[in-house]
């Protein structure tokens, strides 16, 4: 009987492994170069804690179970709701409490090419900051992981939910109409945040769905696409919102992180955009999201924000919190889109190949030798002739070879074998060791060093 | 609201994560060195893979629920039984093939001070060779880990299924008794390995409930409990065993281990031990266990063995397998214990303290100079007075503080304060990156590098 993997779920053979390994330590040294500490939580949490304040969309998506005592789980859905059950319970942490995550989070959502059931989210986040500072922190991190990868073009996504609840009093102050529903916030930021996948016409029935009247939703959608440049777009939204408290606010921590990202060096970077809205529900200022150019299309990559109440929601002291969440499985897809690896198939750098069975003993021990120094190496367990041998190596894509026959022995020396330029070579067998990591010390040291 | 995490799992916070992190980069680079490729599967499986072969007290142990399209699924039990569904159903990837995967895994158990229901495996496996050398190749890289690791007195205990079989086949052809009870050699095996844990009272009390006569298992625990050296439990066990097909075969096995043993330099430390049975079903041929000595007790740290019939159980073609699954958590306690970790208490080098706001500005671009060049570094986003900033690096536990201050940036330099001797210097800006990169690859090297 065969058996399948889970429905939305991934393998991650060698050659895919590379990849992800690269792309994560990449990214984990900028967080570490950042000052962020790395924190762990359990895969499934108490459903209670996973419900509280995710939103409908994505509690419906929970991958929820009981235990044998009957207690009631889920799987966790991201990792900002972990990192502030444990924050809530901590109160002994410094503050700001600085952390990087980089797991697996599930989600029953429909498969895409793109999007998996289970999915890695590499996060930073700053907890007990009220600074915009921290906000522009988090993304410059992020733009550092994006230039360490390679990528050139991208550009910043702002908004702030302050100002789109501004925006909403605006509309609802200026027109007013009689309607059965009575909606929320949260429900018009929704329809807003679907604005890629549904398009202008597709928002406008949400928010027809939810009870605004046709004018409002027309205004809404004239005043929050506004385009320019982030002081132009400032400007504007600056002189519509005048006068609404929560607006003035919001358009404050916008003015502040500008500021923050010209000394930070990404303020070229910021695009201030009204109709970005964050799907989820804990946001309470900024949002942000990073989009990398591609060919085909413009991909968004990273996102977070500001979430000032969660953790009291929690059941914590009062902290504010920002942070933003890189998505692993979403770069690498763009990474070899446009060709950006430039990796080894294999981390084995050397076979070890017995000439014959009366060698065998002395090339297990070279092979102990060298990894002992950390030169990955492997050896045969098949009995194979050395042809065979050789063809084996090839096939894991293993760039040298040490060849271990009798007559060599009998001079101390092995022959080492390029597969790619398919040249031999003798060298000492005292001298392998240092050949051989002055060999690699030179080429790969993107991979070595990770 | 206050949210617990569920019962049986732990949160790691980063002190914690620093002594996990060091502990699993040193056993993956000894996997990497032993030429083995990374592998990666979901946590959750399909339910009747899960059930398919782990035997009655595990499949009790599994955290089992259904998705939103009522799939039966279960949270993964152990690595091998995923990893072994890769490879039947990627009959393509070359063999031997050889991986490791460390990641979390999860039975529902009583709960204990050492013992959780989620913890790690980190386990790698040999799966195509049917040569006792990759058994040996195996336990040989664990043994490497614990060497690094700093372990200086553990042993290797050995045993073989098929010399278990066959001192049960023995035993009954000596003494027949009248049963009603039809037992399997794997319930006698499941009671043989509770040997530790219930002692040898325990064990007779279990095989008698599953049918065994009194005769029989005094008998049987007499031949098993054989003491002495590797080569004269063998010779012992030999003669014992003569004419017994499948225990001759054991035997052979076990002295080809000795040989490649000796080879790989690990035969000092192997000690045959009839009375290790293993819990899991699925061994069919070699098992191991390696334990380190403390001072209170002896711990079993690892534990692996030959499983030649799994992948072919599920589903895959008639493949040979072996492989060691070290246990983190455990190694961690111990190494705790004998106070084995010298580590900081961060991996942040630098907090960078601007003296007052006016020159904050200067202080982000010396932070993000220090970050360029991955030295890890945090810098006030609290707007603390420089008092406060300095407290706070030192709750933090970081080694360095730069002070910028107007005074010394009209002269191009700061001040570096080494917290621990609690003396100040001043630098040159241009010369603070270098300075530093020298005082770091001098220092804390275990850490840096992984």
């Amino acid at each position: 009987m065969k058996f399948q993997r889970p429905k939305g779920t991934r393998d991650f053979l060698p050659d895919e492994m590379i990849k992800r390994e690269y792309v994560i330590n990449t990214i984990k040294n900028v967080f570490v170069a950042y000052g962020f500490d790395a924190l762990e939580t359990p895969v499934f949490e108490d459903w209670k804690l996973l419900a509280a304040k995710c939103g409908e969309d994505i509690k419906e998506q929970i991958f929820r179970f009981k235990d044998k005592a009957d207690r009631e789980l889920g799987l966790r859905f991201d990792l900002t709701v972990p990192m502030c059950r444990v924050v809530a319970n901590n109160p002994q942490l410094p503050k700001p409490f600085k952390r990087y995550a980089i797991a697996p989070v599930w989600r029953y959502e429909e498969i895409t090419a793109g999007r998996k059931r289970e999915f890695y989210q590499c996060d930073i986040d700053i907890v007990g900051s009220s600074s915009m500072e921290a906000d522009v922190e988090c993304i410059a991190a992020a733009v550092d992981c994006f230039k360490k990868l390679g990528f050139k073009k991208f550009r910043i996504k702002i908004n702030n939910r302050k100002v789109l609840e501004g925006f909403l009093q605006l509309i609802k102050k200026r027109i007013e109409i009689e309607t059965a529903l009575e909606f929320s916030s949260l429900e018009v930021f929704r329809a807003i945040d679907k604005l890629n996948k549904i398009g202008l016409d597709g928002v406008k029935r949400e928010l027809k769905k939810i009870g605004m009247g046709e004018e409002q939703i027309n205004e809404l959608l004239k005043v929050i696409t506004i385009k320019g440049s982030y002081k132009d777009v400032l400007e504007k939204g600056k002189k519509l919102l005048k006068g609404i408290a929560v607006a003035e606010e919001g358009i404050r921590e916008l003015e502040e992180i500008f500021k923050f990202s010209k000394i930070y060096g990404i303020s070229d970077l910021l695009v201030l955009d009204f109709t970005l809205a964050r799907g989820i529900d804990y946001y309470t200022g900024p949002i942000f999201e990073i989009e990398v150019e591609t060919e085909k299309n413009i991909g968004s990559v990273a996102g977070g924000g500001r979430y000032d109440n969660l953790i009291e929601l929690l059941g914590g002291r009062p902290t504010p919190a920002t942070g933003i969440s890189l998505g692993i499985e979403r770069i690498i897809e763009i990474m070899k889109e446009k060709k950006m690896f430039d990796l080894p198939e294999t981390k084995v750098k050397v076979f070890v190949a017995a000439v014959n069975e009366k060698v065998k003993e002395d090339a297990i021990k070279i092979a102990q030798k060298l990894r002992k120094e950390n030169i990955s190496c492997q050896i045969d367990l098949m009995n194979r002739s050395l042809t065979k041998q050789l063809e084996f190596a090839d096939s894991l894509g293993v760039p040298y070879v040490v060849v271990v026959g009798k007559k060599e022995l009998d001079k101390n020396v092995v022959k080492i074998r390029n597969m790619k330029k398919r040249e031999e070579k003798e060298i000492k067998i005292d001298e392998l060791v240092d050949f051989l990591t002055r060999l690699f010390s030179s080429k790969n040291s993107r991979v070595e060093s990770s």
